[in-house]
């Protein structure tokens, strides 16, 4: 696969990052790993950051990045647990989406091991901070 | 009962209609949809037809509709399953609902087999495709 | 699809409709529906009305209506709930049947909200009285 | 055990045999069947088939067939899985019972990997088409 | 509540009585518990025994019993734990029924723990062998 | 079994009877049910009458009664559906208990279905108000 | 704690209180609980309202609050048992929250027994009409 | 509702309050709690206090609070889990109850989540430490 | 750990034990255990033996010996199962408690399998008769 | 199917037939088997009996046997229920697999009512003693 | 039960006992507790100790140690909580075992709390660090 | 981190990678990802690889691997989901883990959603084919 573009999609939460339980999330900000991704990204492909608390907004831009037949990174957050609804957008906009989270979901509390997102994405990356970000557009690029 | 209005409320992702897995959903768009229906109800009812990927503007699209006195033709696609929030609605209003599904939800995959809107609406109608808003339309016509 | 004949098939203790719990089912005996629904369908197809307490008899009467290419508007009664045995003759006899319910089965007893045979079905009407019948005609003639 | 008699139940919609989802179940007719198991049988035992659409006569058939002392191969089909009365027919009439499937049942919708029956058979044998009929008789002749 | 008459109704296998597992059912056929409850009624009451191994035929005759006031001493044997059906019958007729049991089921196996038929009955009997039926007499005539 | 005597436990809240939720469980004060149940005895059996809102006293008086070799009429209000400790008790004094209740547990709150006592008694009557201690007495004097 | 500021979040439908099932919300609308929780507040502490039909507002609002050290009282609504954002957002805000219910959720449908919310909250007050709002003034003020 | 007397009434472990867990229950002791809450009421409502580490007591106290016309505040410690006996007694007896926990329960063990005390309670309380009985006297006097 | 005295509860139906199903438990009684655990700990430790039938008993029974820093050894019987009250004087008492059993619990009933205790206690010791008594007791003076 | 070589793999403790438990599996070694199905296969198939105690043994031989087209007799004995490696073997290897048990694993705990292994493999046989070897072999000769 | 031969049986993982998270396990190695039960034996009993990490060799050692009739010691660490095999191991050889474990697996994770072997073991014990080893060596010895 | 070596370690049936079910696995051979994984490392790490069927071959790998201080990329195919024995050995021997799966196992069976290993990893990569090899050497080199 070669995307024109690739975005990158913040759900609830994430607007706080580097603030926010550092222990868990670490001490970076959203915006610290927009210039990071960035940096890492060269001119191999366009980046665009988005990020919305609500799960409405994440099923229109799914779509819409789908549509456009951008490759998609996706921290859905808490929504990842509980959205029927952006599953729905991944599989109705045939949107290439690679799944990822700062921390080991699975090391956390039992709700956060379900994912609804992740039987219709192209692959999950969970764990690594914000190299999972990283890792994720490699993924992208070199799939 | 007889409805000076009835409203046609949309979920998400059903603005894609028609490009979104064909094969489950039809190859009708919501527009088509709109005119046919319009075209059905002749000059019978007012009929008003509004979308949004947001839980929250169904909760507020339900609230009008049933305070205003209006029925409601409702497909809340993946919210569905997971809204609590627009069953409420449906009972705080007084809202008469009729839930449609394009595809026959029972035949897919397990989490689409309880709905939370159900026990809260006159009635459901699945899997006749685009039809399901025609007979929803009959249902509140004639019920 | 276009049906020489449609059954109507109603099951267990639908033959007390009219007497049995009007709150929940009417105030219309089996026999009036029937009338009713004649009315409905006019000269644009056969119907034929068939009603049984035995699982057994309803396994066999879709048999029959599948194999001869008949519509089916299928009421199963406390048997949508238990048997695997008449959604096989659906699937093994290639029915086209659509599901009706009187009441609204999902604002009901919890062991309500299970069919085994809304997987197999076109679709599924219910919640809206003796007019779920009429649906379901307009339903297998327009589809 | 020798047994004077062997008697052959099928259940529900096995009447449909060779027309019935042949991918699944093959294309030999309930009577093609038979008459391979006859002649497989040669003049080591008698063979009785029956075969009924209901629960009670499935019932019926194995309290006589064990109360008479034959042996009996039963395929229940949708019964297998929901009806305890048969499995209280084998044992209070100590009836000796092979349990056959044409398919693999395991390999199916997950409400097909239970059975009533399994419990109180002898034995069971799935997944072999009408072969399952042929090893169920030798497994009665030669066990 | 007087009755005029009593219908004692016996479910699948029940027909085996005297001959099933003796250790749990005990050795009296069906027809000696007919002679020994006549003998209890006496001149009190009119009693009639029905017994089929059919699901379908207990809706009918539960649906008869009801609608024609008679009270119903019940024993569905393993419909008891399977049969939404004949719970809906005796909703749907206003029958007075209490639920018998020859054996204490709740000493059995899982299965026979959970009964369909026990939230629709007057009451429930169980664990007393053939007294079961004397005492659910008793609870009839002078409850 | 012959006794000698019979004692009736009744457990936790039944001290309110008459006053409690008389819908529920009848008009009858626990003092007006010995009075009756003693009048049905006459001079067949001697009766004894205990109540505790403790679990542990009705361990103790189990206990009493089995060992005495009395017949025990045990209705155990809310500690049949948590309460192992008495279920023990029965079975380590080897104690002949009739469980009784006055409602149908069936009929009420899913938490009541179950009973830890059932399965360790020689049988169960539910649901005929006061009449339920007649019938369990009956149920131990001819039994 | 001492907070400069508390923020009264409530989210979908109760915008209708008043209007919507007296029985169970009582009859105030959210202006007058409003005026009364600024009577009884007087001069101790500045308040505001916000009300959202929007998941993703309430997990701004509840962000804002947090990061500005103000106390919130929560009536999350329907969101309370759907919403794992708004706990996040809790979590990831160091907001200090009082969970409040004008019903008593416990007493309700078994799907409202369950708050997401709870465990990260500070207390929880539940089934006090308006005078939830009261109480947890009170406990933010003197906790 | 005016109370002439309010009975606070604990369950067991609670007498050890002050020297148990601090960190979960805080340092008071029982008693203090006693002076303090005597202060708050002053002289608006007579008070009594009554702790017990039997199941037993507490469904005697809470009958006779309940008999009395009192309102009772009620902290059933382990009991709130496991205690339909307690459940009973507040139904049986009328009684209006303010479930109190010094602890947020929900942020602890699973087994804490579930109280069968809430729904026939009037409402809960639960997370501020002693203030819960604080803001439980003012609900009962206030409400 | 080293105690100046050592305390063996014993919970409902242990004094039972010796004419309670031996088979299961052994033809020991509680007197006897006593005698010859005496006698292992001869002088080693100062032993006292305490029996109740009532959970509320065993709480304050642990409670005590858990404020004057004695050895627990406890016997819960069937309250193993269903008692958060002893687990939270357990914690809320700081005991050191050995759980023992005579029987190999798992072995038994599936209600059986879970303890409430074992979390809490230090170790358990199960299945070894009266001897679980000595093994505990020596884990308690050497560990 | 023609197979040049059928390979019997038998799984954990099998190597103990004959003395273990002699009233479930009988009293045949598994060399006797050996022997009995060598005589019953004849000229008509080259056999190879392998046994290990190890699930990875059981999935390298399954690989070997599968990929060199040999058909398969399995009795894994209890890694059937725990085993999804042996399942992937069958499935990677495209091994003609006939799934044997000698009891009727249906009849025992419920741990054996699941088989990993069934739904890959292509049929099952259980319950016939040793005899499932021999119809194991007949279905793969004959299938 | 007097042994010639005991076998301590240590499963996966406890050869890194004693680097392997001290605080859980304590800081002695697999070695030394070797030394220590020995002393602790002293003539009374030979012993041998093996460990392994494959499943397949414990089912071995176990029947290897049933057959000749010693009694067994057995840590199997994961393999407790996934084994049938280990279990059938036990029960075909008739093996006396003694389940230890070092830690109190009942206070850790959900998984820990299940023992496929416990039901056929003589008795459990766990908690005491290597003294559980102590305490099972003298449960086989004096048992 | 960073690491003298990392260690490649593959569970069973990936020795058949290439020609097991190449549409879900890929046409890669294992050798041909270890040759295409060495030239992706270059001179940046070592790199060992190491294939076992066996379950307790990987357990000794891992603490092998985790004990020299490497880094391991662990695919351990169907133990993921099966083996506590394996996670115990990354926690025991500290190893630092990224967890790999060719496959995305959240769009396949449901017993492969649940992984045991992945709470004690410290990340995850599945569904990106031979790449997720690739991913975890980055994710160990820069993270």
């Amino acid at each position: 696969m070669a995307f024109a573009k690739i975005v990158v999609l913040n759900g609830p939460n994430l607007n706080l990052l580097g603030s926010r339980e550092p222990g868990v999330y670490g001490s970076k900000s959203l915006a610290d790993i927009e210039v990071d991704l960035r940096n890492r990204a060269g001119g191999r492909v366009e980046l665009e950051f988005r990020q919305s608390n609500h799960e409405g907004d994440l099923v229109t831009y799914v779509q819409e990045a789908g549509l456009a037949g951008s490759g998609v990174i996706l921290n859905a957050g808490a929504y990842t647990h509980t959205s029927i609804a952006i599953a729905d957008a991944i599989k109705a906009s045939k949107a290439v989406v690679v799944e990822v989270h700062l921390s080991n979901v699975h090391a956390r509390e039992s709700f956060r091991h379900h994912s609804y997102l992740s039987p219709v994405c192209k692959g999950v990356i969970a764990g690594f901070g914000d190299n999972s970000y990283h890792l994720a557009l490699e993924a992208l690029l070199t799939g």
